[in-house]
């Protein structure tokens, strides 16, 4: 059976690739980044998160941001930071983020203070 | 000239420094912790701050702590972590603060790679 000619002279088939492509952009076009979606609010144009926590997984590494620094401490951080260096701001403050949520009471520092050792042990040697 | 007398009989000079020392110790125990006095609050007993910043210099160190993580959320940190060690995790939080407004981009994590490379650089000798 010959395939289904769309309006515009296309085949059925590859008009509905199309339509899906462009509905599944629409969609990711108004899904909310991954800090929105966590707080749960409307992710508007130029929000601060988007470019750094993705719908998919941004949720969940944004969680342990929110929960140690907030939201809005981490919003004021990154806008007094020049573009091209949020995304390491994100990376670093992630980092120190999930560090803090497994060692509350050293967080990150703990790593700090394991490499100092690892330096003195290595310079007695 | 004799000293005058109090109505307990102590001298008055004596009596003077005492009435000094206890108005001293009224107020040193009215005065806010240092948290509390940059918050602009009471500080009521049993404040999770108060062990923690002094009122004359820990009003400062708040500061960056407060800019950086949030009262609120290092008041939850601390009532998460058992009382002895929430001094621990009160100077590790004030090194984190303190790094990462004198490095917004890396923080304290810009130590970590510091001695990663000298760890590497060593290894490497």
């Amino acid at each position: 059976m010959a395939e289904p000619q769309s309006d515009d002279g296309t085949s059925g088939t590859s008009w509905r690739k199309a339509k899906r492509a462009v509905t599944a952009a629409e969609a990711a076009a108004a899904a909310p980044c991954g800090a929105c979606k966590f707080l749960r609010r409307k992710c508007v144009s130029g929000c601060i998160f988007a470019p750094y926590f993705s719908t998919d997984q941004g949720a969940a590494r944004f969680a342990a941001v929110h929960k140690v620094f907030g939201a809005s401490n981490v919003s004021k951080l990154l806008l007094r930071i020049p573009v091209n260096h949020r995304q390491d701001a994100v990376v670093t403050i992630s980092y120190e983020a999930q560090a803090r949520l497994s060692d509350p009471v050293y967080g990150c520092v703990s790593t700090i203070l394991a490499l100092q050792q690892q330096v003195h042990r290595m310079s007695s040697c």
